[in-house]
């Protein structure tokens, strides 16, 4: 974080860090539109606007978003859906160790604060989000498995962490798969979340390497009108399922409790574990199915997503139901039944997903799929058993490959004054 | 085309491509806010805004915004820039001529024309861009140099296409270069943009065949208050010399006049020449340049673009001003010294780029940059005597690579009932 400028650059006459935000105004944040943007709860989310009247005040809820960094969860959770993302892992150097992470995560984190609030950073800025909002920019951190023994922090490593069991399905990528570091970047700017991205890359300097980088996306705020969730690249409604901040149950199933882990593992409380899975969609094969048998496959109506059995998208799907041919409405096989929380003892994950399009691959089909990411407070309560059942009678199974994966612990938000992962560190 | 969708669909109880546009309301476009959206003009812009009080009316001008099919120009030269887009090219295929290309450019326009409007296709719609509006769509077709011979029709091929002069500091890829035909899609919304690129990718069915693919974005509207000038991914203001359409002469500098064509060239009448290059910024070596230098190797303010001679970004530099040592204060090898409209006899062209972000290379450096797009009526009085002068002194080249290229001819936009190309390939 020292200041490379030049002396002759007029932006030295400006505090470092504020020149952002002077250029942007500081209006209040009540009322602002950014609250009405659909936020789902835990992460606090306030607005910044545009009110000095210089210029057109075109900065929209789009860009004056703002989501706080010093909250109980880590931003990027339950965060509204973000239109444009990047997926980043880390290995630590070769020498370097917890010393070295524990300045790393600091680093990591001072640039978190800064950037999620719209400032820009002192002096070696690359300015590539210089007079842009903070855009509902977050970015969230976790661990892998590998790097506790690197730290000398093995007794902290919670058993959650051990590695997901092999599906039979799987054609994972090792080299894009896993890492010591993990760190997930969202923004509704496409140059705010590269701006971070270089940012994270520049902080790791010489304490971690880029393991591996996935880039995604989502709908743009506004494209839409529907009250419906948001479509994957098939053209599915996808993410009905998921658990609504609303339910009793939200917090316990998707965040680690503030007390009762075993001892060493208190760091973990308010955290939560992400199950990262680059899921390549098979579009030309897909493409092809006539759509009735796209709706056989996934057991919902690609119009809607309502279930088949009648209704609309948040209608409960009616599993038992038979046709007058007397076979099952929604398939035994049909991806909603088998994914369905009441056919895996209530098994809950909050899918928070990134669509990737990666252009063309050298056999000439699209490469594109999901960044799947999901949330849950025990993966061996949310993911695995989803996910063993998918991988045994999945009907949508023949169109989707899972290429690489990815389980990190990303702890409770950091308190004001503390930097993430600091009650593991300092512990 | 066919209706390969299932019996039991009740989308079938639709009428084929007015589903979307029923969910979307067709209010009139008068004063709707699409209009503000800074058009550079030429192309039509007008809005379709929900007002069937249906549902949370979250639907924005940044998916109500529709932008015309059959204007005097093709969508996508002078429309404003768009937060995603993509660029494909294609060669027919083996055994293809005029006759598969016809059929294959009147199902293109088929497809711009709907889409564009915010409608589904019929029948075999991949449904990714259901829910959502226009989101600013556009398509632009254009013919490479190959095409012509492959179609019978070199009588009317322009010598407008004669291949790019070699450039000492290429570094090119052939099998990312060039191709038959191309296509540049541009929405504000990701799903929107890629909903589009799959359904030419069909269309092209067996007519023709993927030659290369490139995906790109801009900032997000509403992400900032400024009045500047887009930033590029070095945290340069980028494109601020651009013709303006309301300068005399912008039409006759971009678009091919409507008469006095060589005979047989009458069909480019209203069209415009496209040259395309994928320019890779080493960012690595980039971000480590401290400030000041950034700043004499491109001769402007890296805060707010303006010339190092002084004012704000749209003052004229002053070329000729030595600082109090003699020097220049803008290097002779600055890089907006070079690329100035005055330094190359009144070239001009309207540059349109997206950023493009691949992630990671093999070498462990970011596969990044700009999808360079520059639109004049002849590229020898545009890209090539401005791209010769950059080549042979321009400070910049130490940090950028053109990695790719593409010239292509871009006929004008289709009359009422006509598609896009019909005057070549029916003259």
């Amino acid at each position: 974080m020292t200041d490379t400028s030049s002396p002759e650059s007029p932006e030295n006459t400006e505090a470092p860090g504020l020149s952002r935000r002077r250029l942007l105004g500081t209006a209040g944040a009540a009322g602002a539109a950014g609250l009405a943007l659909g936020a789902v709860g835990g992460a606090g989310v306030a607005a910044a606007v545009n009110s000095d009247g210089e210029g057109p005040a075109a900065l929209t809820s789009v860009g004056a978003t703002e989501v706080m960094f010093h909250v109980k969860h880590q931003a990027g959770i339950t965060t509204p859906l973000q239109s444009r993302g990047h997926l980043i892992a880390f290995d630590l150097a070769p020498g370097a160790g917890r010393k070295e992470a524990t300045a790393l995560l600091r680093r990591w984190s001072h640039v978190a604060k800064q950037l999620m609030a719209g400032r820009s950073l002192a002096g070696d800025d690359t300015e590539v989000a210089r007079d842009a909002g903070p855009s509902s920019l977050t970015l969230t951190f976790g661990f892998g498995r590998t790097f506790f023994d690197r730290t000398g922090l093995t007794a902290q490593r919670p058993m959650e962490l051990d590695p997901l069991p092999d599906f039979s399905s799987d054609h994972l990528d090792p080299r894009r798969s896993n890492g010591d570091l993990w760190v997930q970047i969202g923004a509704d700017d496409a140059l705010v979340a590269f701006h971070a991205l270089r940012a994270v890359q520049k902080e790791a300097g010489e304490a971690a390497r880029v393991r591996w980088q996935m880039n995604g996306f989502n709908r743009s705020p506004g494209a839409t009108a529907s009250p419906m969730t948001t479509r994957n690249l098939m053209g599915q409604v996808d993410g009905t399922g998921n658990p609504k901040p609303s339910e009793p149950d939200f917090d316990k199933r998707i965040f680690v409790p503030e007390s009762g882990r075993p001892a060493g593992q208190e760091w973990m409380a308010g955290g939560s574990y992400a199950v990262v899975r680059r899921i390549r969609m098979l579009l030309d094969d897909w493409e092809k199915l006539p759509r009735g048998d796209q709706e056989a496959v996934i057991g919902r109506r690609k119009k809607d997503g309502a279930p088949l059995t009648g209704g609309d998208e948040f209608t409960e799907p009616d599993l038992a139901k038979a046709g007058p041919d007397g076979q099952l409405v929604i398939a035994a096989d049909a991806h909603s039944r088998i994914s369905a929380p009441e056919q895996n003892g209530g098994a809950a994950m909050l899918r928070r997903p990134f669509s990737y399009h990666d252009g063309i691959s050298a056999d000439g089909t699209p490469d594109a799929g999901l960044l799947f990411i999901c949330w849950q407070a025990d993966p061996l309560r949310g993911f695995v058993p989803v996910q063993r059942k998918l991988d045994r009678g999945d009907a949508l199974s023949r169109f989707i490959r899972h290429e690489a994966s990815g389980l990190f612990a990303v702890p409770g938000g950091p308190g004001e004054g503390e930097y993430v992962g600091q009650r593991l560190l300092e512990g």
